[in-house]
């Protein structure tokens, strides 16, 4: 299994790839295929979601069509289990507006038994000020 | 046990308030009495560090005297193994200086199985722009 470090930055690559791209698709990410008693948890703006069908639906419906994320930083843990915690914090950039908006997000991946990784933890937050 | 929530709001207010009194005392928050087999972990502005030791040193050295945290946001969720994950938005003021600078944290407890809680993960970041 590759380093905890480089599936961190692959990671997030191809997440906020996706994200940008068609963020209806991002439901792989949120699924566990081996371990059925896990699921997975997202955070938006204080906002809780438990469950992928939640989590989609609430991704689709966000209020703007075009999105566009910068990442600044991204900082790396292992964690239990052979788990990943990650720390981002970037810009985005919505549809017409010209003004990006500071986030962060931590993610914490699990192993999915299969040799890759899904999404345990997502907690996003706007950072004003 | 408390509820998860209550446990993070709990666990930052008394981890920025020992960190602005006496950085060095927060020791005890790292260790684990029980699972010895656990090495609690440190990114500090992406320098990462594990073990108490380490992480009691480069918290007590840091190039400030004084520090005092406000919290603007906390957001967090239960993880694997009864362990909870929180993300703290805030800004901090340290010395004579005049203007705060907003950071992120991320912090994973886990409990240390004599019903309380340590700090596994512990990533910390500036948040510039």
């Amino acid at each position: 299994m590759a380093n905890f470090a480089d599936v961190a930055k692959q990671f997030v690559e191809f997440y906020y790839h996706q994200f940008d791209a068609d963020r209806k698709q991002l439901a792989p990410l949120y699924i566990l295929t081996i371990r059925q008693r896990e699921n997975s948890m997202l955070t938006f703006e204080s906002a809780s979601i438990a469950g992928v069908g939640g989590i989609v639906e609430k991704l689709s419906c966000l209020p703007f069509e075009k999105v566009k994320h910068a990442v600044s930083t991204l900082d790396a843990q292992p964690s239990e289990n052979g788990g990943i915690l990650i720390l981002v914090t970037g810009a985005l950039l919505v549809d017409e507006e010209e003004r990006s908006m500071n986030y962060s997000q931590a993610f914490q991946l699990l192993p999915d038994g299969a040799g890759s990784y899904f999404i345990y933890n997502d907690i996003f937050k706007l950072v004003f000020g």
